[in-house]
C-alpha cells in the first residue's frame, strides 16, 4: 500500500507534468499559477487513498485525482473574485495579479479541464464517475452561494450552518473517495460508506478550522489568527456564542459584531474571551469529534481488511490533530 | 424530416420543462431567467437538424441539444460580466440585475448543468460527445480572451480575426452539428464533414454580423446601428478598411478611432463614408459567401440522399439572408 506522502508524490508529480497550451497566455498562465502555488493535495490523495483501499491501479487513477485538484482550484480562483481577495497561499490571487475577466474565463476553462481529467476512466463506470463529479460540483457551487448568504443574515442555525460546510467543503472529499472507490471497483455500498466517511471527515475538518481560526497556535497557522472574529465570519463558534449568551454579555457579543472601526486585536481578545467563559472551544472540539467518529464509523464497516483501512486512519488523525 | 420551426418548438418546450431546486434562488433563479429571455435557439435546432440529417431519433437529442443551449447561455452570462455589458435581448443582464458574484456562481452552476445534459446519450458514444464537447468548450472560452486582447491591440490581422470569430462563434455551431450527427449514428467522416460545414457557416455567420452592424436595416436590426463604429470594435469591416485606407482618409479613419469624445452619429456617418469609398460592404460580403461556398461544399460531400440535406440548406440561406 502507498503511504500519504507517496500519494502527495505522485501527485505533485503529475501536476508538474501538466501542460497546457501558450497561447492565449491570459486564458492559461493563471492555470499553472495558481496549481503551482503549493497546498497539501489532501483532495487528490485522498481519491488515490481510496482506489488503494480496494487495491485499484492507483496510476490508473492520477488523471481523476488530477481532476478533483484542477476543480478544487478552479474554485478557489472563482471564490477569490467573489470574496475580493487579494492573496491566496500569501501570493497574489489571480484576478489581482490580472485582472477579473482573466480569473473568470480561466476558471472556466479549468472547469472544462477538470471535466477532461475525469473522463479518464474505464468506459464502463464513466456515466457513473460523472454523475458523481457533477453532483458534486454543484453541491459545492451550492455551498459558496449559502454561504456568500449567511453574511447578510442576521441569524443563521447550527443546522443550516453545518449544511453549508458539507455542501462547501464536505462534499468534494466525499466525492474524491467515492471516486476513487469506483476506480477501485469497489462494490456500490463500500463506495458509498466511503463518500459518508469522507463527508462526515470533511466537517469535521472545518470544524476545526473554525476552531484553529481563533485557537490555533499563531506560529504554526498560516492565516491571521483572529481573522473570522475580525470579519464577523458566521463559523460555528459564533452562532453557537451567540444561542448561549445571555444578557449582558450576549450585548457585548452583539456590539462588537455591530461595530464598524475598532481596534482589531482588542476585539478578537474581547470575542474569546466572551467564547472562553461560554466555553465554547470544548462545544466546538465536541462536535468536531462527533462528526470524526462518525466518519470513522462508517469507515469501519466496509468490507475489507483492516489494515489496509490505517492509511485513511491515520490521515483522519492528521486533519483533525492538525494545527494548520 | 422536421422543419427547422418544428425543432425550434421542441427545444422551447423542453427549455420552459427544465426544473431547477428553488434554493439557493441567487444560483438558480439567473439561470431560468436567462434561459427564458428567448432567443432563436439555432444552435441547439442545429444539433436536433443533424440528428435527423441520418435519419436519428431527434426526441433522444434533446437533452444534448438543450446542453448545447445552456452552454452558450453560460457563455453570455460570463461574457457579459467581461463586457460589463447592462442589457441581454433588451432585458437586465444577470451580474446588473443580481450581482457579480451571482452571475459568476450561476454560470458555474449552468456549466455543470450542461454537462449534466450532454451525457445523456449512449454509453458507447459518450467518450466520443464529451471530448467534442470540452474541445468546443475550451474553444469557445479561447476566442473571448482572443476576442478581449484585441481591445488593446493596435493592429490586428484578418486571419487572425478569423480565427477569433471561428473560436468565439464558429466551433459551437460544429461542435453542435458534429454531436447531433454522432447521436444519428453517422459514420465518422460524415460527421467531420458536418463540423466543417458549421464551422464555416458560423464564420460567414459572423462576418454578416459585422455587415449587418453597419449596413443593417434600423428597424430589423434588433441593436443600435453603427454599435461596432462607435466602439472601435475590431470587425472585419475595420481591419480591412485600416488595410486598404492610403493616405488623407487612412488618417482620418485613425483619427476617428483616436476621439475620446464625439456626436456617435457624426462618427457612424464618417467610417461609413469611408468603408462606402473603400467598397468594404462588397468585399465583406465575398468574404462571407466565400466562407459559406465552402460550407455547402462540406455539406454536399456527406453521403445521405440530397433531399435529406434541404433542411440544413434552408437554415444555411436564412442565416445568410437575414436581416437581424
Amino acid at each position: 500500500m502507498y503511504s500519504i506522502s507517496n500519494l502527495q508524490q505522485l501527485i505533485t508529480r503529475a501536476i508538474a507534468q501538466q501542460k497546457y497550451p501558450v497561447n492565449p497566455s491570459e486564458l492559461y498562465e493563471p492555470i499553472s499559477y495558481l496549481m503551482n502555488l503549493g497546498g497539501k493535495r489532501l483532495r487528490p490523495a485522498l481519491l488515490l487513498m481510496a482506489t488503494d483501499l480496494f487495491k485499484g491501479d492507483v496510476e490508473k487513477a492520477i488523471k481523476p485525482a488530477l481532476a478533483i485538484e484542477v476543480f478544487h482550484n478552479f474554485t478557489l480562483m472563482h471564490d477569490d473574485i467573489m470574496d475580493k481577495a487579494p492573496l491566496r497561499r500569501g501570493n497574489p490571487t489571480v484576478h489581482a495579479k490580472w485582472n477579473e475577466a482573466v480569473a473568470i474565463l480561466s476558471g472556466d476553462v479549468m472547469l472544462v479541464e477538470a471535466y477532461k481529467l475525469i473522463m479518464q476512466v474505464k468506459p464502463a463506470i464513466l456515466p457513473n464517475i460523472l454523475k458523481i463529479f457533477n453532483d458534486t460540483a454543484v453541491g459545492v457551487c451550492e455551498g459558496q452561494q449559502i454561504d456568500m448568504n449567511f453574511e447578510n443574515h442576521q441569524e443563521v442555525k447550527v443546522d443550516d450552518y453545518i449544511n453549508m460546510i458539507r455542501l462547501k467543503t464536505a462534499v468534494l472529499l466525499g466525492g474524491a473517495l467515492k471516486i476513487g472507490a469506483l476506480i477501485g471497483e469497489a462494490a456500490e455500498n463500500d463506495a458509498h460508506l466511503l463518500y459518508d466517511f469522507g463527508e462526515k471527515l470533511g466537517i469535521a475538518f472545518q470544524l476545526q478550522d473554525d476552531i484553529l481560526d481563533v485557537y490555533g497556535d499563531p506560529e504554526k497557522f498560516g492565516k491571521q489568527v483572529g481573522g473570522d472574529i475580525i470579519s464577523n465570519k458566521k463559523t460555528f463558534l459564533l452562532i453557537r456564542a451567540l444561542e448561549l449568551a445571555k444578557g449582558a454579555q450576549k450585548e457585548e457579543l452583539q456590539n462588537w459584531l455591530s461595530q464598524t472601526t475598532f481596534n482589531t486585536q482588542e476585539k478578537v481578545a474581547a470575542v474569546t474571551a466572551i467564547y472562553n467563559s461560554l466555553n465554547i472551544q470544548e462545544i466546538a472540539k465536541k462536535e468536531m469529534e462527533g462528526y470524526a467518529a462518525k466518519g470513522l464509523a462508517a469507515l469501519n464497516k466496509i468490507a475489507v481488511d483492516e489494515e489496509r483501512k490505517t492509511v485513511l486512519k491515520e490521515f483522519a488523525d492528521l486533519l483533525m490533530l492538525r494545527d494548520n
